[in-house]
C-alpha cells in the first residue's frame, strides 16, 4: 500500500465525544423544547464531533465533482454517447450545469477534476489527475489496473490536502461519468454480495430491455474478475472508475482531516463502500444527503448505516444532492452557534402542567 | 362576509398553465436527463404556473410567524406556561430564535406578528394585530366570536397587502402560541372528521397521561361548541386561534396575489385547513415544506394533497420547516433560470445505445 494512502488511513480518529456532548448539551438549552429540531439537531452535533469544536462554522464548503470516462459503456450500457462525459465537464467550467447553480445557491466553490476523461482536455480551472483515458472494458478484461487503483485514491487524496489549504470546513463528493452507474452497481454488488439485478438501475433511463443488458454486463464483468469482496482496491480495479476511486480518497482524506464529507448519489455511495472497507471509522463523518432514484442507493445507505437527509426522488449526480445536503448541514450548525439560550432570552423551561 | 375576504376569495385563480408548459419545456432542454432533478423541476414548474412566468425568480423571501395565546391552556395541555409565548415573541424580536437563524441561512425576512398575545407587547419590528389578549377557553365557549374569526382572517390579508408592497416572491407561514397543537388537532378532526385521538399529537412533548388528557380536553372542546364543518370561519371561531385565522388570511391573499405559500408544520397545516375550506382553489399555491413529527400533521397533508419536501422529525413551529422548504424553492428556479440547454452548452442529448 502506497505510503500516502497509508498515511492517511492511520490518521482517521474516532469523533470527539466531549465536543459532542458540549454541543448536546447546547442544544438542550436553546430555545425551543428539547429535540424539536430532529435531524438538524443529531447534525449539529455529529459535525461538532467531526470538528472537535463545541460550535463548529462551515465557511468554507466545496463540491468536488471528479469526471472519468468507463470502457464498460463498449458494451452499450447507457442511453447517452460517451463524449457527453467530457462535454459536461466543459459545462461544469462554464457554469451551465446543475452543480454549478445549486453550488451558487449554497455559497460553495466546485471543484472539477478529470480523473480519466477519455478526451485531452485542457482547461482554466480544471485540475487534471488523469489516471487513464477512460478505464478498459470491465466485461472483458479488470477495469484498471491494482497501481492505477490506489493512484486514483491518492489523487482524491491530494486534492483534499490542496484544498484543505485554501480553507475547506465541509466537502461535498460529486461525479460525472457516462457509464458509471454500471460500475457502481458493479462495486456494490461485488461489496455487498448482493445480486447484480437486485442493485442495478436505469441509470439514466433505460427501458427495462437495456436495464436486462446492463444487468447481464455487470454479471460478466463480475464472473470474469472475481474481485475479492474483502478488498477494497481489488473491487475498485477490477470493476470500478477512476472517479469512484477519487472519490473514495476525497472520503478518506476529509476523514482523516475531520472534515465532514456529504455523500452524493449512487456513484459516491460506491466510492464510500470502498472508503468504508478500507477504514470502517469513516462512516461516522459521511452525512447522507439523499437517496436518489437510482434503484440500488438505498441498498448503500443501509450498508452504511446512513439516514439521508433528502428524498426529492433525484438521480443526476454531479454533487446536486450532496450541495442541498450542505445547505442543511450549515443550516444545523448555524443553529448551535446563533440561537439564544433559554438563560440568554429569558424564556421559561417547561415544567408540569398546573393541576386542573 | 366582510368585503376584504369576499374580494379576496373572488381573486383566487387557477395556476397558468401556459407559463407551466414553457418551465416544463425548458427542464426537458436543460443539460440533464430528463426528470433526474426530480421534485425540483416539478416545483419550478409549479411556481411558475403560480407567478405566471416561464422563468420565475424568488428574489423577496419572507417568513410570517403569527403569535397568539390561547384560552385552553388553563385546561393544563401544554408543558410550558402561557408566559412563553410572549417570551418567545421578545426572543424573535431580538434575533434568537430558531426562525430567526434559518430565514438569515436563506436570506428571508421575518414578519412578527402579535395576533392575540396576553400580555401588551410593544416593541419595535413588531406588527400588531391583536384580535383580542387570547382566546377563550374552548373546552367551556367558543374560542372566539364569529367576527373575531374574520377579523383574524383579514388581518393577515392586510399584512400581505402591506408586504407585498415591499416586494414579496415567496411566503413561509410560521407560528408561536403556547397551546396551539391543541386548537389545531380540534381544527383538523372538525373538518376531517376524523376522531381527535387520532389527530392529536404531544406538541412541545407531553407524556402519554397528559397527551390522553388532551384528547380529552378536544373532545369535550368540539362536543360543547358542535363547529360546522362545511363552514370553516365557524371551525375557527369555535376551536380555533387568532394565529391560526391570521395565517389563514395569509395563505388566501398570498394565492390570490400569485405568490407562492410554503406551509410550514401542524399549526399553519391546520390554517390552510381553514383556507382552502373557504377556496378549494389555494391548494396549488401550497408547497409543504416537511413532514412535522407532530402526529396529527400527516393527516392535513394528505387531506390537502400536499407532498412534503422534507422529513427532518421537526417540530418546532415558528416557521422553521417551512425555512427550509423556500431554501429547495429558490433552488429550483434558479435551476429554470441558470442552467443552460444542451443546445447552449453544446451537450450531445440521450440516443439509442451501439449495437452491441
Amino acid at each position: 500500500m502506497a505510503d500516502s494512502l497509508d498515511r492517511i488511513l492511520r490518521a482517521i480518529r474516532p469523533l470527539d465525544s466531549s465536543a459532542m456532548a458540549s454541543a448536546q448539551n447546547r442544544q438542550d438549552n436553546l430555545t425551543k423544547p428539547a429535540g424539536s429540531l430532529g435531524r438538524l439537531e443529531e447534525l449539529s452535533v455529529q459535525i461538532a464531533g467531526i470538528r472537535g469544536v463545541a460550535i463548529p462554522a462551515l465557511e468554507h464548503k466545496a463540491i468536488i465533482t471528479m469526471a472519468a470516462d468507463h470502457g464498460v459503456v463498449a458494451e452499450g450500457v447507457s442511453l447517452y454517447p460517451q463524449d457527453v462525459t467530457g462535454q459536461m465537464v466543459l459545462n461544469f467550467l462554464h457554469g451551465g450545469a446543475a452543480i454549478n447553480v445549486l453550488a451558487g445557491h449554497i455559497g460553495a466553490r466546485v471543484i472539477v477534476v478529470d480523473m480519466g476523461v477519455k478526451e485531452q482536455l485542457s482547461l482554466p480551472g480544471l485540475l487534471c489527475r488523469k489516471i487513464d483515458s477512460g478505464t478498459r472494458n470491465m466485461a472483458q478484461e479488470a477495469a484498471m489496473t491494482h497501481q492505477q487503483a490506489i493512484d486514483s485514491l491518492e489523487a482524491g487524496i491530494e486534492i483534499v490536502q490542496d484544498e484543505a489549504g485554501k480553507g475547506l470546513d465541509i466537502i461535498g463528493t460529486g461525479d460525472m461519468g457516462i457509464g458509471n452507474t454500471t460500475a457502481s452497481s458493479a462495486v456494490l454488488a461485488a461489496i455487498s454480495g448482493q445480486s447484480a439485478a437486485r442493485v442495478t438501475g436505469r441509470g439514466t433511463g433505460v427501458d427495462n430491455e437495456q436495464l436486462a443488458h446492463k444487468v447481464s454486463v455487470i454479471e460478466k464483468a463480475l464472473s470474469i474478475n472475481q474481485p475479492d469482496p474483502k478488498d477494497p482496491v481489488d473491487v475498485l480495479a477490477k470493476v470500478g472508475g477512476f472517479e469512484i476511486g477519487g472519490l473514495a480518497g476525497v472520503i478518506l482524506a476529509g476523514a482523516a482531516r475531520r472534515i465532514p464529507v456529504v455523500i452524493d448519489g449512487f456513484i459516491s455511495g460506491a466510492a464510500a463502500l470502498i472508503a468504508t472497507g478500507l477504514s470502517p471509522q469513516v462512516k461516522d463523518y459521511l452525512i447522507g444527503a439523499h437517496i436518489s432514484a437510482e434503484a440500488g442507493h438505498r441498498f448503500i445507505l443501509d450498508y452504511l448505516g446512513l439516514k439521508p437527509l433528502l428524498n426529492l426522488n433525484m438521480r443526476l449526480g454531479e454533487g446536486t444532492g450532496a450541495a442541498l445536503g450542505i445547505s442543511l448541514a450549515e443550516a444545523a450548525v448555524r443553529i448551535l452557534s446563533q440561537m439564544a439560550t433559554f438563560a440568554e432570552a429569558s424564556v421559561s423551561e417547561a415544567e408540569p402542567p398546573p393541576d386542573k
